[in-house]
């Protein structure tokens, strides 16, 4: 049984409206498990190895619920295109370029080296339609111990040919992935309007066979919303078109990306069914789409983390994710919906961590059994005159800081650097 | 006769349409001003100096046209409140602290050293009220080649009486500032609900005797509207206020923060007098102000560049304010109205140079007869699988250039590092 303790200054949630603080304290991970925060360490771990961070902070991994590692390529390009267009005009021509392993494997060790490096410490992540590329993505994921969902994309209709060859070798994706430790297979159709029905059967039938989780996207432009109507006349709307074939939540764990146009009955179904919202703000504002409506998930108590869905995000940070869903819940309440207040610092916090957390079990947050998903901030360049207490010094964070202050890196009590 | 050449990838806007790229070129400084960009240099030049780049990109020199020096120390912090509140509780409390010169020499110090390591290289900047803290402020940008406008803050009513002392010492403080060669003083009537009209005539006066530029904020925020209408009955509307007393542009240069409501007549009045907006996009989702209609300002030739509004906003990158710039007109075209489209890339680009630029006169362009303002910027450590062009990766830089990655920079043909 591995047994040590990390020193400095905790900071975690325990629920969205407050931020615990430990200050100069010790988190004991225990056999991979969170066992316990301590002023001063009990004699019972007398013994044990200390990392001492010092004045550092030591906060829970952060959680990326939506990302797209093949995109990663192309973040912070071709922004001036709204999603339908840049689908077609970005990202399938990208992506078509991952049948060459090559390429993939160069482009997938940029992806992996920085994901890696930064705060993140789980993420569910669409690879490509190309399962080897994918299955290598996975590999390299896993050898790093970085812990993640991983989807091969299915796809078979309004997009280029050369990424629906490769529906039929899923089920052999799934198998040869399944050995992996800490990488795991995710069920991955892109969205409805590429998805037939067919292709929705195939993976409904996969889902049931394997038990696979599911990541999807949902409700995210209106351009979108009105093409899933005439693709799906009879379904009620956009997310019933998952759920008629099992892929909305239920006995299958299901992360939908977006949601920023969800109507009361969709809302409703995610709740029952204790669907995962991926809020992507960074996303739904470059792709000009809206601002989801974070509040009344929160409210309804809709399950929900970030998402930093590069690269209709430009960025891999959950920090800047967090940064950016105060900032827009805030342009929300002011432009569209006054009843919704816009969302706490805490709440952002929240997300990030516990809130995506919860996807993968007890992940987010340094309670007792959580498992131990730590990374320790070096804030120390961000220069400042006056004394700021450890609350404010996270809160900085969400803006000012950089994957290159991440110090070091514990992902299920593994020490990853 | 100083002259010398600077070889790199050349990129520049020369309108807001369409970014200019000179690849592998050299842009010649001839006595502190553009003297032309060349392929190959012509024989006349054989002798020259050259600064040679290699695969980095040379851009102007960025222009923040608002920013609030002593709020860096509390950036990112502090996010929670709008305006008004914010004003009380986080900016008025910090501000209060600049009387005491060792606690502004160690403030001001980290800001001086951050603004000059970055991308920016013109700035209009306010100080605080204090007379003496303000013009350290001033030495120390201008002993580091910085290039700014800098104001001390006038107020005299509704804030806390500390910040209202000093008043009739501005004369003083502009003599003195005066003598500093690359730092000028500006006028900076803190905003309407804290100048009274003695105040304001005060600021008239000296405006008219020293023909100095002035600066300060209008139509931020719902709140703040409502007040100044109360404050000033007889003034049509927000801008009124300041043109009043000859500070609303016309013979008097003038920035004015923000605008975000501001009404048709406001808008033709600051177009007849050459008033220029500083749009501050993080701000003004930050302080849950709104977004600014910058397609319309556009559109209507009203003279406009980009504002960090630090610590209202929470970075001096003005890479980052593009990318906001960009983020928040998408979202505005979508939230509020589709009349106005989102601007695209060289938009922000030519705002973030061109634009606020010509506040200083010529400046943020690489056209003949400009002064010499450029930045190098090394995008090498943002690596890419795929071949990308120069305007590709200009386009990045507004969404992934961080400050760390300035590799050399001129003002006025004088290199600062």
């Amino acid at each position: 049984m591995e047994i040590y303790a990390l020193k400095g200054h905790i900071c975690y949630c325990k629920d969205k409206n407050d931020i615990q603080v430990a200050k100069d304290s010790f988190i004991v991970c225990e056999n991979g498990l969170c066992s316990g925060i301590y002023k001063n360490l009990p004699e019972k771990f007398k013994d044990i190895k200390i990392f001492d961070y010092g004045d550092k902070l030591i906060i829970p991994g952060l959680v990326d619920l939506h990302l797209h590692a093949p995109q990663y390529a192309f973040r912070g390009l071709g922004m001036d295109l709204e999603l339908i267009d840049w689908l077609n005009q970005n990202t399938f021509v990208e992506e078509q370029k991952y049948a060459d392993l090559e390429y993939a494997r160069k482009a997938y060790e940029i992806f992996v080296e920085d994901i890696v490096a930064g705060a993140t410490t789980r993420a569910c992540i669409f690879g490509t339609a190309h399962p080897q590329a994918t299955l290598m993505l996975m590999e390299m994921l896993d050898e790093k111990g970085f812990n993640a969902y991983v989807g091969m994309v299915n796809m078979d209709r309004n997009c280029p040919e050369s990424l629906c060859l490769a529906n039929s070798e899923t089920e052999e994706w799934i198998k040869k992935s399944s050995r992996l430790k800490n990488v795991k297979p995710i069920l991955t159709p892109r969205f409805i309007p590429v998805c037939s029905d067919e292709l929705m059967e195939m993976i409904s039938d996969l889902q049931k066979k394997y038990d696979l989780p599911v990541q999807s996207h949902l409700s995210e432009n209106l351009q979108e919303i009105e093409w899933v109507k005439k693709l799906c006349p009879d379904s009620e709307f956009y997310g019933a078109a998952y759920d008629k074939y099992g892929l909305f939540g239920g006995r299958c764990p299901t992360i939908m990306a977006h949601c920023v146009y969800s109507t009361d009955k969709e809302i409703e179904l995610m709740k029952r069914q204790n669907v995962f919202v991926a809020h992507c703000p960074e996303s739904n504002a470059n792709l000009s789409s809206g601002i989801a409506p974070v509040r009344l998930f929160l409210e309804k108590g809709i399950k929900m983390g970030l998402g930093s869905d590069v690269a209709a995000g430009s960025s891999i940070s959950i920090f800047y994710a967090m940064a950016m869903a105060m900032q827009c819940s805030k342009l929300r309440w002011r432009l569209v919906d006054q009843s919704l207040a816009p969302i706490k610092f805490s709440e952002a916090f929240y997300l990030a961590t516990k809130g995506g957390g919860e996807f993968f079990g007890k992940v987010g947050s340094f309670e007792d059994g959580y498992e131990f998903d730590a990374v320790v901030i070096d804030d120390s360049k961000i220069k400042h005159p006056q004394k700021l207490d450890v609350k404010q010094r996270l809160e900085r964070c969400a803006y000012l800081i950089g994957d290159k202050e991440i110090s070091a890196k514990f992902i299920k009590g593994k020490q990853v650097f």
